[in-house]
């Protein structure tokens, strides 16, 4: 199968690496609209070959869109009115009510497949690219009855090369529990890394004292702005709902801390430990996976 | 040298492991208000034997005290009080000014060296303790010239042997600091845990979603409120300070998300995006003292 990989950043690289080693795509074609992004895919090797993406798009068997979303969501429309009549078109936007919605009407709707792999790392770029990334993760198909069942197959065989737990979701339900499991953390620790650079800038030593705690939490402060603005962009109603309900809730510990109401402090944070059932639920699914791969 | 650990959870429990194993103590004794949490100690052979307090405090060379910060503020006179002549007194405690204050006038504040190791885990209790939890960490000893040279000494001599990187500050510094890169990234921790369990009691399957950076995020939400509920009660003032400073870019998020203004949003991600050179740097100090040690 001929893939085209539409942005060979750390999403689409990562897949391209995987889906040549597994031998799901017998060639695949690298389309980037940063030309030094396109030749780095090249000489690291992610990519057969680089073409315009027109001439990559008419190729391909299967089109892969792992571009920022307010890019993907100019360019899907176009990108369907260019492919054969049995190529499919995937994306892998973290905000997938509003692609549905624009493409709803779209003569080739059958064809596309909207879906979001949840993997990824701090990091961005081709280099960033690796093998394995997608390995036992989730990755969410939303509105499947809207995709043609051959283009649904396509995806999904897609997704079980690379080893993904595959979830069907409403793309509205995807968009509002999306905001709170993984754009109000991204939120969250940008806040804290301009929160702490901001009081740098009088108390120089002050990261002599960060730990590992600190590190774990700000790390996603690292990730890509241009990524992220269209992301808190299209799904502005659900985080800011999400972002609402966050901040009652600090401006409570910070009511408690102020008036040192030590026993409500206690339970508020009792109540948090039961974070620790959806960790270890995390784990558990991911060993109970390992598991069912080794068996099969 | 036998030393007497008060407290034999995580952090005391952790000590007594590699004091124990490096020869630094001779004899290890273990002391717990919670004698379920001493026997585990004993049986899980972090600690040579079980005192109570009184008489492994007068049998001690050196006595460390790894207890939540309240209960450390009012045992710690009293250890003093208990003493021989020659006996070390040092706390583990992640608030410094208000101990600092209570045994200022003491007649043996010079015995006493008010430290912080800042290592740990979101994990409690004897079975959380285990060997180089401090190696290549950072810890802080506060207020020195108010110990007596002897008492730092052997305390310098604690740290060095278990590998740590220790850092002099004034205790109201290091209470200010610490509110920023460790105190506040509990609170927004919490704060994201108690969020997302809010919105899953409507939203069953949401943690289906959830992925590595939102484990990475809500880490310490898992933290004991035991130990940490007495730290924001000390901490309070400088800690209130943090969350208005966080709580301000936060609102700043939620408006310019509200109003859709991608520029702005872009511009306040890219500089925090700035906290790459701060991880970068913790990074960098702790691969440069590997190679110092490897080279020493």
């Amino acid at each position: 199968m001929i893939v085209t990989v539409i942005g060979v950043g750390l999403i689409g690289g990562s897949l391209a690496i995987d889906l040549r080693k597994t031998g799901f795509a017998t060639e695949c074609i690298g389309v980037d609209a940063n030309e030094q992004h396109a030749q780095q895919a090249l000489q690291l090797g992610l990519v057969d070959q680089v073409l315009p993406m027109e001439e990559a798009v008419k190729k391909a068997d299967l089109v892969v869109v792992a571009i920022p979303v307010d890019r993907a969501r100019q360019l899907i429309p176009v990108v369907l009115g260019l492919i054969a009549k049995h190529t499919v078109v995937v994306d892998m936007g973290s905000t997938k009510a509003g692609i549905c919605e624009r493409v709803k009407h779209h003569e080739k709707r059958g064809n596309f497949v909207a879906s979001h792999p949840i993997a990824g790392t701090e990091n961005n770029g081709p280099e960033a690219a690796l093998s394995g990334l997608f390995n036992n993760k989730t990755t969410i198909i939303c509105n499947k009855e809207e995709s043609h069942l051959q283009a649904l197959e396509t995806v999904q065989q897609l997704y079980e090369k690379l080893g993904m737990h595959i979830r069907y979701m409403e793309a509205s339900a995807h968009d509002l529990h999306i905001a709170y499991v993984s754009h109000l953390s991204h939120i969250t620790s940008f806040t804290l890394g301009l929160t702490v650079l901001n009081i740098e800038q009088n108390e120089q030593r002050i990261f002599d004292m960060a730990g590992s705690g600190f590190a774990s939490t700000v790390r996603l402060a690292k990730s890509a702005p241009t990524m992220w603005a269209p992301i808190f962009e299209q799904n502005a109603e659900h985080l800011s709902e999400a972002l609402e309900a966050y901040i009652e809730i600090l401006q409570r510990f910070k009511q408690l801390i102020g008036m040192g109401d030590k026993a409500r402090l206690l339970a508020l944070m009792n109540d948090a430990n039961d974070i620790r059932r959806i960790l270890d639920g995390i784990q558990l699914k991911s060993n109970n996976f390992n598991l069912e791969t080794r068996v099969a």
